[in-house]
């Protein structure tokens, strides 16, 4: 299991009207949560893209179990469970600065070759990444 | 069941650079479905929010079917099919301007006291509303 | 002189928590009202991507005039005072319900060759389009 | 002169089918430099709003001068010229990786009491703190 953890501040600009985050803001905190952890582990998303390859997220549940606020200081915790094939899972919690659970969510995203338009398999060179992680944790 | 269709037109900054519309914008594609749906039964969100009463979303869970574009004329069709409680279900269908399904969602919203800070079941003005449609449709 | 308008009603999404709508979502809705007033001359940005014409913006100025709130129905008016060159400037005035004046902006925006990636003059076919419109106003 | 700087990863979400970021996104990274730089100086906006005053944005003025893409690490730095009065004045700067000039703003905020809902002068306590920082810059 690979566990990573990123930081994010809420903005005025994500609250609502009730003075919550917007439930719509959550999948961004996420894609964050995704793009920080392949960083933690010396790769990118974007390295994914200069391969041609794009990864779409194909479903995502989303609990909310307690608002986030404005000025929160969120830990999203990104997690890996399984290695990737011609899907990959990713799993978040996300906690506020007093360490409540305010969200649960998880993401399938598929690996897309842009030049064939078509799903792929986890490039070796990532699944070789993530491997190694696992092996880490 | 209450079935309701709103249309929205999807503006540039929706999409991403994948050329798609980014994957976070759905929800509140949803939210325009709700309101909508409410606002064709003659009553509004803004009613209950008059009427002190808060409706947050507690789960989501979204399929993405096929991307949606730049420009596309999505109809978001909104349906019901249970009377509320406590909780009140919606289910999303978007679809484009050539028929084609391109994403399908569930949320599960509950009735929040803003006075009380708790949950509380769908005030009956808006129960009404709602077994008058279920009987029409 | 070119006047056009369309309608925008505000989601909660767009929302913050002083109860107005943030001021970050205005550069959208003149972005819907650039791209209806086009449409409404029967052609689109869409139509210009397509020939491989981006239309960046360069410059913005906007005066918040009074608050947009929650399901507010907009009314942008986007007004085009001369001829587009090499670049092209759109104003918007945005009422509300009531017929209030909320908020005023202009934008620059640029006709940019994506094959040559430099700034070029807007197409012919484009000019001859708003200069039978100017004809007509 | 109040110069700070603060960071911002630009997420997926925030590009647009140019590959580049939308430009309705910059408001956003404004507020950020706004937040981060009274954090800074060991106050914040949360804390005026705790105060019962708010800071609504009156005008704002941007200055596009190169695209922002995806997963850039921005670096916006936060002027403050003048002390405020009724009003207050933040120039933005907006820089990449490679230390390129992307973007300039300003905006003008005003002070607004929620009790009495009309403008107000900038709190003394916050103007001692604005004070000394100009002394120190």
């Amino acid at each position: 299991m690979i566990v990573k953890e990123t930081n994010i501040r809420v903005p005025y600009g994500h609250t609502d009207q009730m003075g919550f985050v917007y439930y719509g803001n959550y999948p961004l905190y996420y894609e964050i949560g995704r793009t920080e952890s392949l960083r933690s582990m010396a790769t990118s998303y974007k390295a994914l893209e200069d391969d041609n390859i794009l990864m779409p997220v194909i479903d995502m549940n989303i609990k909310y179990v307690k608002p986030a606020r404005y000025d929160d200081l969120l830990t999203i915790r990104t997690i890996v469970k399984e290695l990737p094939s011609t899907r990959m899972k990713f799993f978040y919690e996300i906690y506020n600065q007093s360490v409540e659970l305010l969200n649960l969510g998880e993401t399938t995203l598929i690996f897309l070759s842009q030049e064939r338009n078509r799903p792929v398999r986890c490039p070796d060179w990532m699944l070789d990444i993530f491997k190694k992680e696992m092996v880490k944790a």
